[in-house]
């Protein structure tokens, strides 16, 4: 890309660092923001500046928020005895979609992984703990993503919390809602079968 | 996208107004961007700022640039008897990687197309004319894109050009090279016979 001026070719380099970003649309975008009106421009990098500036962990519940402690740790209509464990912000998000649990939350920010060299200590998991001794929560319920990280993380953790008498639960799993049964994979499908209820 | 805090919000929408990128990718993104050391997401920001001060249009050939006249039009050891038309400055990019051609650019930003409501006026032909008016400019090779509206533009351009005696070419049509003459379609493969040379 030495066939474009320095400032250009910075901005081409700095975009294509961006996850799934590569070459080729990294100069797309940027001649993108080039063609836009300067405003809009800068309110993308203003965007940025006051993101990374604004946002911070929550420091009882570790998600993402602009103040602290988040809007939902501080919502005083929400059941305070419920916490829901997820992986990350995003799936925060997700159960918030469903608009059906009016727990709280904590996140992990990641999953145990030894392959990765991730273990119990490098996420969020000591403050869990540490919360639940000082609140009357009675249920913990582990949402963490159903994969090998995820579930080895699930055990875990309610490995941890079962002496405290605390209830534990999982988030089921099964035959997604609108999938097809003849492609659902083994262990989905014997998972469905395992956790089948009585209508 | 209303579970997230606002500035992280903002900076989704930001996102998600670029080119290509959907919600779920300026989601992603936008957390990317806030897992990032303060320096590397400062680094983006600043490169779009960079880039949108700096960065013009050469008041020649109309590149991007950030010196006027660009590096291109101003080196007097490229050939200043010809003359390239380029639709795009990206096109001028991918011109110089075959590093073949030595002479000068015209970057037209755009072409021709009455379906869009864009004639002759709306892009950068008028300086090519008056550009070539005060040069000893004896080539001015069309290098539009093989489209309707690129060829639309080439003829147009060529009948503009021919009255001053300046000899106009238009880039060949033929079938790609590493291409498989099974899939190339009837109009690339009529115009590859046409332009047939002895060998």
């Amino acid at each position: 890309m030495k066939h474009y001026a320095k400032p250009l070719n910075n901005l081409i380099s700095e975009l294509s660092k961006l996850p799934g970003i590569g070459g080729k649309t990294a100069q797309r975008l940027a001649f993108h923001i080039l063609s836009q009106e300067d405003k809009d421009a800068l309110a993308l990098a203003d965007a940025i500046m006051q993101a990374k500036k604004n946002m911070r962990y929550c420091s009882i519940c570790g998600n993402l928020t602009d103040i602290d402690p988040c809007s939902i740790c501080n919502d005083s209509t929400r059941d305070h005895s419920v916490i829901c464990v997820v992986e990350s912000p995003r799936d925060v998000s997700a159960m918030e979609r469903i608009k059906e649990f009016h727990g709280l939350y904590h996140v992990l920010h990641g999953s145990i992984s030894p392959m990765d060299g991730i273990g119990p200590d490098d996420i969020n998991l000591k403050q869990l703990i540490i919360r639940l001794q000082n609140t009357d929560v009675n249920e913990v319920i582990l949402a963490t993503n159903p994969n090998i990280e995820g579930e080895a993380t699930a055990m875990y953790t309610a490995r941890l919390i079962k002496p405290s008498g605390i209830k534990v639960t999982r988030i089921a799993h099964g035959v997604p809602v609108g999938g097809d049964l003849e492609y659902a994979d083994e262990i989905t499908l014997s998972k469905a079968m395992e956790g089948r209820r009585e209508l």
